[in-house]
């Protein structure tokens, strides 16, 4: 099958947009953008055996390829508006690109995102790269960098849920309907989007969560210059990975684990009736889990005791004062 | 190195252009599109090894993969604004790095794109996927389906000179002069992105040559429901490619080599002071090789006379009767 063919099977759809003014089959893509909006630009890459394994089903691949791009502009609080794939191919298997392109556009058809270009080739790995154009009102996008000393710190969902189930899968250990739970977070991503529109309103700063909850928050706070403490207790940790897991595992896992593409965003703690609305409007928990403090460091504490977190290597606490 | 610090070393620069309202460091970019103008949105890979070989220079890869990309904004008649990197690395190479960098921001700063966001990720085999969004005045892109019948049919540049060059390097052959330039042609293509966006005021249709000026002429024609003829005689063959591959074979790298990322594109005759006088000014060819016709076949004559082409495995002419 030739490129062209490829592309007509799979991924060439009839448009009902009429944003895009000329879609997938000729050099480039056009699409008219609505006056008066800034665009949002992100790209990201999966690469098979790096990102997700081999063996996923091709369907879950190709939501999560557009639901990790789609988290990025939730993160901006944009609205996701045009999509380009660059897919590179290890193997011919019709199969897989069947099941792959039927879950991208779930994905796209979910979140109102239109696939207008691409290109596929030939490569020893694959690799998917979705890049996704979304627009925003001026000035009203989210970034890491407004947190302020004083404010809250929150998340949505249920972080490191994704994280346990990419491990129950590698371990072929899903067996009963918590694990498959766990398993369809890491599969399935729920990028928050229309929720963090919302936020824009209310939030001061906001990062996705894909390296791990600790560490995208670090990365919100060095972006901010400011520090901050997380307060383990209040880590929502769901009902299936506390009953696989264990808490303290469980609270590791929501640290560290990665892949959630769920939202961090800080906040004035006045601000916190209109997010508990939200929350529910949404039906999405919004946690509470710290305080953005003056400085530059990020602390966990437990009952107010303070606890050192390691997140190279090994990823565990140790008293503070043993560190 | 960690993407964060391989980021800021290599593609963090300090901007300039008022257009970028946040540029690479968050979850995504966000800029400021000029009131009144679609967006063309192109995307592109090259995979080591499939579409350049992996010992290149760096700073050539660079360059290359940025060109590419402006070749499909240049055939949409385009002026390129903003571009994202997808990078896969199978090395950890900073020598590479460096280069690469070095030759992609020189193609960036040569055509005025300026790259706003990225992903950097890991993997077997390098893969380069960049992606360029830029913009057009409505309705004045140029499409591969504007091509009527009785229209000329011109390819700016000498089509062939980038596949000679490649074949030089492979076989280790880059020794005088003339080899070193259709090596440059491969290494170094150049985007025709200022003269495309003034042929739009008198071109029909246009395509990038990128898989041979036979099979994208082929692809033109199709979107346009028209059929056409070459005329082998006016192919414009580049005086280095003669001189290293006599002319039969220089005419068989001119139709089949690809990889010139020149523009084909078709005008009614009208035009041709119009298009003669851009060639002057832009000091690049631009050769009448052909003409649109009915039908849907493309084919080849030479002095009046028909040859077959055959573009697929073994590329060679014959006589239409013994066809």
């Amino acid at each position: 099958m030739d490129e062209f063919e490829l592309i007509r099977r799979y991924f060439a759809r009839a448009g009902r947009d009429p944003s895009i003014v000329l879609g997938i089959g000729d050099d480039g893509a056009i699409v008219r953008p609505d006056a008066d909006r800034e665009l949002v630009i992100v790209i990201d890459t999966m690469v098979e055996g790096v990102h997700y394994p081999a063996g996923l089903d091709p369907a879950d691949i190709g939501y999560r390829a557009v639901a990790v791009n789609l988290s990025d502009i939730a993160a901006m609080a944009a609205r996701p508006r045009w999509m380009t794939l660059a897919l590179t191919l290890a193997g011919d298997d019709a199969g897989w690109l069947d099941g792959f392109s039927r879950g991208l556009f779930e994905a796209a058809d979910e979140f109102s995102v239109a696939l207008v270009g691409g290109d596929t080739t030939r490569g020893d790995q694959t690799v998917i790269t979705v890049q996704i154009s979304g627009d925003v009102i001026p000035s009203q996008a989210l970034r890491r960098s407004g947190a302020k000393p004083g404010e809250d710190i929150y998340v949505t969902g249920t972080p490191g849920d994704a994280a346990a189930g990419l491990a129950l899968w590698e371990s072929n250990n899903v067996r009963n309907e918590n694990q498959r739970q766990l398993l369809r977070r890491f599969a399935r991503p729920a990028p928050r989007v229309e929720l963090a529109r919302e936020l824009a309103a209310h939030a001061s700063a906001a990062i996705d969560v894909s390296d791990g909850l600790f560490a995208d928050i670090e990365k919100l706070l060095v972006a901010s210059g400011a520090g901050g403490v997380i307060e383990l207790d209040n880590l929502p940790l769901s009902v299936p990975l506390v009953a696989v897991h264990g808490k303290e595992a469980a609270t590791e896992l929501a640290l560290g684990g990665g892949d959630d593409y769920e939202i961090v965003f800080t906040a004035a703690s006045v601000k916190a009736p209109a997010i508990a609305k939200l929350a529910k409007r949404f039906s999405v928990p919004i946690s509470k889990i710290g305080t953005v403090t003056r400085g530059d460091a990020l602390h966990c504490t437990r009952a107010g005791r303070e606890l050192a977190y390691r997140h190279a290597g090994y990823r565990h606490f140790v008293e503070a004062s043993d560190d």
